[in-house]
């Protein structure tokens, strides 16, 4: 059996003193001084332990302010095949996703180039909430061709799922191309949806921090001698606001 | 030729007008109603070139404040071959490196875990602070396994190049295997460094705004019947802190 450390035991005791909600989220850990005397250790096995913990994201030190119990982050995968459910799925947590706007409309210009539509042309327009064990998570607006897939919001009413919609609306691959992340502030409807405890929640502006999202999606190439062009169309401009107290994106490459 | 929109010329108006600066940067632009008098158009017509100039990130529109001619973000391309230098030839802007620290000692235990370097063993760490156009947009710190690569920290003095210190340690390449990112806050001596004139500054509180990433760097696979493992081994733990008012990542997958 692995030795363990005086620090690593002591580790694994805080941190099922949080989960275990014995110091919940929001409120302060003891002082080093304080924890010193309960292991009964010294200052410095009890700070090796803490930077421990923060660097796995349950609290956060801060200069002369001792340490915060924070909310864990969600490691949201990013990668050519970026799927909701799937990511969920993969965080053992219960996510839910619902229907905020579904319209259709002209596209906005810089949506019209980056989906190469001729200006003013049509777009579907989908906006979602996605929540994860009852929390608000994110809030994508979705940008998908009207023209090339005339059923889509019906088939998105009905399964909730870019990925089922698009292959219903003869789709049956698409990867993304590049995406784009800003850390941004949101204000208004959707800093409403996203608030709730937000501790990025600037209350005063009623802005929320968002880490922001802009991805490009693009249809797979079809099957060489299917008659497709090889080169896939682009099928959804695809914008994402995630809590940024709560997302961590996670980039494979 | 091609038809130019009124609005697209009140856009490249516009434009020009935040260019050259008579809107400069931090100021408000013109109300609506002003706008379509300078011009002699409809209000959805200006409507219309604000929200262009919007998406191109000239300038923030804040509902019932009116719009504010912001810095536009640089966009810092990463993929598996991120190097700074490239990134800023490509942006046609003037970078700068300089260190601020540079050191060798013990690995904190996340990074040792990630480096897969056993516990305590030595990094060297070397943090440098990048500006563009003379101003702060980036903090990195980076650790390296010290016994692989006992001659790093000079090699670097000299170059001030991730990949020009390398390969005078022998490694001729290396690739970025996962990013993760975060928007976040930093205090204390990082957010001096990155402080200044930073719109995501809170003053009171000294901190900033950052587009926080943490990424793995691993060894190019050695060319087959070298000798050397095919895998490549971890060589570079990084953290960066962008100014969050002047970064965007852009992912290319």
């Amino acid at each position: 059996m692995a030795t363990r450390y005086v620090w690593q035991q002591i580790r694994d005791q805080l941190t099922d003193d949080i989960r275990t909600g014995r110091y919940p989220i929001g409120q302060r850990l003891p002082t080093e001084a304080q924890l010193s005397t309960r292991f009964a250790v010294n200052r410095h096995t009890v700070r090796r332990a803490m930077a421990e913990l923060a660097a796995e994201g349950l609290i956060r030190v801060r200069q002369g302010a001792g340490a915060e119990v924070v909310q864990p982050r969600l490691n949201y995968r990013v990668g050519q095949r970026t799927r909701f459910t799937d990511n969920v799925a993969g965080l053992q947590r219960k996510g839910e996703k619902r229907i905020v706007v579904s319209e259709t409309r002209p596209a906005e210009p810089h949506i019209a180039r980056t989906l190469k539509l001729r200006s003013g042309a049509s777009v579907h327009q989908i906006e979602t909430l996605a929540e994860i064990d009852g929390q608000p998570f994110a809030y994508t607006r979705s940008s998908f061709p009207a023209a090339r897939l005339p059923e889509l919001r019906t088939a998105f009413a009905d399964t909730l799922s870019v990925t089922a919609s698009l292959q219903a609306c003869g789709v049956p691959g698409y990867r993304r191309l590049w995406t784009e992340v800003t850390a941004d502030w949101v204000e208004g409807p959707i800093a409403r949806h996203l608030g709730g405890s937000a501790s990025g929640h600037d209350t005063a502006q009623g802005r929320v921090a968002v880490l922001h999202t802009i991805a490009l999606n693009i249809e797979d190439p079809s099957p060489q001698g299917s008659g497709q062009p090889a080169k896939g169309a682009a099928i959804e401009y695809c914008e994402a606001f995630f809590r940024a107290d709560l997302a961590a994106l996670r980039i494979e490459h």
